[in-house]
């Protein structure tokens, strides 16, 4: 017996990994840093490199070590530790600021802006992300997401999976948990929105990685959908009764 | 000598009367519900009136006699009163219920949903209402109001015309404070904005309390653009420099 047959009325997307490809984006931009600047730099394992170092230090501010930081800040954190560790030293304040602000220019998975076209007809869709909301806002210009509403962990000061921002982005939509699906490609993203009680939506992203990373992308029945991408998110949700 | 002839990054706009025409909105729908219903009221009277509580309500809150309450329960608190004041009593808790968000559902101005359109093109465009999120991103839908973002004075529980809401809205945005434009048809609200250091645009909307009603149209200098509407915005600002 499922215990959800009705629609979401709102859908909550994971941003980094789920809507958008980091690593493709960032390797793209940093090589052709790269060869402006002469810099030899083997730049997968620097993207995997940062992004390696972001769960670790939003830990540090979930356990009140840092102050509320936000993820620019952070991710500038962990880039002058990686700028050193690659040697490079080549760059300027501008540059280097201009470099960390890749973020908010990351291109979208093929699937996601005509998923969302199509999502956005029936409910809400709106970001659920640990990226700031410059960053989001910034996100969703350059690569054209039609976001209705973007929600930030930077609004309710608790990154996730804290249980602030999922329950914090349903009252804030006036809809009560069970109402509100959380989409992502990442699994304890989405048990922890299960325990606050929202819906759930697993969509397998596996170049997430790289092409030769090991990813989870079994299908859980813990999770209301499995899905292949957003139009296959879209097909299931169609087919739900209301 | 102007102080700003740059351009700015974004524009947060005051929602109710310079977005949308709430007084031509409620009495159109609560007409229509006064025929089903059989009521014989002056729905415009009606209008003005829970209007005209809606500044008493939210100054109760920023002086702190009530705790922080959104503007759909302000609304309904004053609604309640309004049914009793103009004899309405057959109506059930659905049916207010659904009344009450007539706010939701408010219509835009002709010029509105083009002209954010257009400025949609060159620079974030954003709601900074004293409306709730939820009220926001429901009237965004019905409405199909282009926003980059929503923001609502509920996220820095502060209403307008405090200045928590006018800088919170700019750090957000990760931006200073005079790269953010404020677009308002009411002068104390920009004078706020103003005094934080934003940008601010007077949009004249004659017709928002009716045809009849007085309303101060002066342009004023202390203001960056005085303009007719969001189009005559986009084309003051298209004649600003970078």
């Amino acid at each position: 017996m499922r215990a959800r047959p009705h629609r979401p009325q709102a859908l909550l997307f994971d941003v980094f990994g789920t809507v958008v490809d980091w690593r493709g984006s960032i390797i793209r931009e940093a090589r052709t840093l790269g060869r402006e600047r002469k810099l030899r730099v083997d730049w997968a394992a620097f993207a995997d490199a940062w992004r390696a170092g972001y769960r670790p230090a939003m830990a540090r501010v979930r356990a009140g070590e840092l102050p509320w930081t936000t993820i620019d800040r952070l991710h500038r954190m962990i880039l002058d530790d990686l700028l050193r560790q690659f040697g490079i030293a080549k760059l300027g304040e501008e540059e280097t600021d201009h470099l960390n602000r890749v973020w908010h220019r990351l291109r979208p998975w093929r699937d996601a802006r005509a998923g969302l076209a199509r999502l956005k007809r029936h409910c809400v869709v709106a970001t659920l992300s640990n990226g700031n909301m410059a960053l989001l806002v910034n996100m969703a210009k350059s690569a054209r997401l039609p976001w209705d509403c973007v929600f930030s962990a930077e609004l309710f000061r608790h990154y996730k999976p804290d249980s602030e921002c999922y329950l914090g982005a349903a009252r804030l939509l006036g809809l009560a948990p069970r109402d509100v699906m959380m989409v992502a490609a990442h699994k304890d993203d989405l048990f922890a929105a299960k325990s606050c009680g929202l819906a759930t939506a697993f969509v397998r992203r596996p170049l997430e990685f790289g092409a030769g990373a090991r990813v989870d992308l079994k299908a859980e029945r813990a999770f209301d959908i499995n899905a292949d991408d957003f139009l296959d998110l879209a097909d299931q949700l169609a087919a739900k009764k209301r």
